[in-house]
């Protein structure tokens, strides 16, 4: 397992990316072929397959320990009022995913998920990063160790999600610092801010962009300085999950943005993930055409707590049924294509 | 239960049509205000915890008892060369069904569904309707009332699904007796037919639109004269369900184009009916967009087999996991926006 304990491990982990397997991809891809359907007919449902098969390094990709693992943080960039819902609703939502009360419960227990939740310094937000880097490198450190330790052994998917008020406004200066772009372009309504609250954030954004101006731009620098403890906690697990070739969901822009600064550094970091959704809010669909992945569903959900995710491993679990159980032309006596 | 017992049975099950429960749907909608998430940020989940609520007449609608019913017919316009597979994959489908080797028997397990499949008297293919209509008055009787008897009591959610060599061409014609356009506009690969094939289906497609351009253009009549028996039998299914107020998950182009005849007369048709996803076959995507549905899932399939909606109740249930399961603010204690 990775632990982030200094600067140099992240770029460590960062640089040196595993790849998938190429013989179980290749045996999977076979496989598809042989099944009795029409050559390409489950259209992306074959393709997670063989993308899981890769990953999980066998020809028949199981999930038979996912968990869905949901970091929560707070936000020093709240004094701004930049979110519809006060602060203490952090906490509260922990409280109701530990009572499992949350939508994060009802979807984990649909998909066959295990949850698991890490509040991360509740008491303790991040410093507001319109004045200041959000967290100090140990901060940042011990957020992205915090990530990293979801990814326990057995593990063979991993779904990311987050509650944090206030954290898309991090959200969208993450995007903008990784990819370039205005803080209009990247900033909506969260979890429902009117036109107000949405210019509210436009200047936090901007105001973040020009103080961390001069910073350098690598990936580990803008986490910290304009992210948040959940986070850079999603961006250490989806590293950690990496080094372990464990498939990994991502939900919506929050856990998107978390990716960002890594795959600005280093592209191939998005290899192992699969889009779950494509949220409602406006920079979502933005965000991932910059990461390179199409999403699975595109529900209007714009929830977080990584529930757009949990709800595609539905899907993905219909893919796995299918590349499993299904008879292949040979065994079951249908006949080809002309 | 409905019989179509005669063409007035048909008439009135069509003109006389159910309505939701508009009492469970308040309650519904009103539950959904009070769950521990920002309003609306399920997005179409919320739609479609409503929607059950209101057809089922329950506030927390469940899919107890759901069932994917799959009909299969011969087509006598296969003489054409409109498919890429000979006729008797039809057959050898259906026992593969049976055997339990078919993409719909993974797809129903993993989403919790009773399989139960009709094949139409496969060794009599409806008559090739390029020169008079595929099915007497009585054989598209019986067929609708097969498809109304997968209809059973206790029957809470209806997949619709079809296997039938050669039904996309019939499909393309019953689209456009329905919603008008020309042949080109409707036809597409099906299983994956070359350009040549394509051409070969467009031809046969206008000259069955010539042949019946003087024929009624009601409902029973598109069905008749250019459907199918597995065609009519989705067709029967849709309104006995409605009558019974089951919801429809609709599959691809061939499902869809079984209900558009019926919405071509009374467009109400439709309101029981999820569009479980858009396939790949080009027409689909209008169709739906004539039918008035939006799809639930968009993953490039193009199987048939009722394999798309099939897929779509893994979200379905998801929905109503979380309009079941979920806390309300009051129970959570959690604050609301501000």
């Amino acid at each position: 397992m990775i632990r982030f304990d200094s600067l140099a491990a992240f770029d460590a982990a960062l640089a040196d990316l595993t790849v998938p397997d190429a013989a179980a991809t290749a045996a999977a891809r076979d496989r598809q072929a042989q099944l009795t359907k029409p050559a390409g007919s489950l259209g992306r449902l074959e393709d997670i397959a063989i993308f899981l098969a890769g990953w999980q390094g066998r020809e028949r990709p199981a999930i038979t320990r996912g968990r869905a693992a949901i970091f929560a943080g707070n936000h020093g960039v709240t004094v701004h009022g930049v979110s519809a819902f006060p602060a203490s609703v952090t906490a509260q939502m922990v409280a109701n995913f530990q009572a499992g009360g949350a939508a994060i419960n009802a979807f984990s227990a649909a998909a066959g998920l295990e949850l698991k939740v890490a509040a991360l310094d509740l008491d303790r937000p991040t410093a507001d990063f319109t004045a200041e880097p959000a967290m100090s490198e140990a901060d940042c450190l011990a957020a992205l160790s915090a990530g990293a330790a979801m990814v326990e052994p057995g593990i063979d998917l991993l779904v990311v999600g987050e509650m944090g008020i206030g954290n898309s406004t991090a959200a969208a200066a993450l995007a903008a610092r990784s990819f370039g772009g205005s803080a209009a372009e990247w900033v909506g309504p969260g979890t429902g801010v009117d036109s107000a609250g949405i210019a509210r954030k436009v200047a936090v954004v901007d105001r973040a962009l020009a103080f961390h101006a001069d910073a350098p731009v690598a990936a580990f620098e803008t986490l910290r300085r304009v992210g948040g403890r959940e986070i850079a906690a999603i961006a250490g697990a989806i590293l950690a999950a990496r080094r372990a070739r464990v498939p990994v969901v991502l939900d919506g822009f929050i856990s998107c943005s978390a990716i960002a600064p890594l795959a600005s550094e280093n592209p191939a970091i998005t290899a192992h993930c699969l889009a779950g959704h494509r949220s409602a809010e406006p920079g979502h669909a933005r965000l991932l055409d910059r990461l390179g992945l199409a999403p699975l569903l595109s529900l209007d959900m714009r929830l977080g707590e990584g529930s757009g995710a949990a709800v595609a491993v539905a899907v993905i679990r219909s893919a796995l049924a299918a590349h499993d159980g299904m008879a292949t032309f040979a065994e079951a006596g249908v006949s080809g294509a002309a």
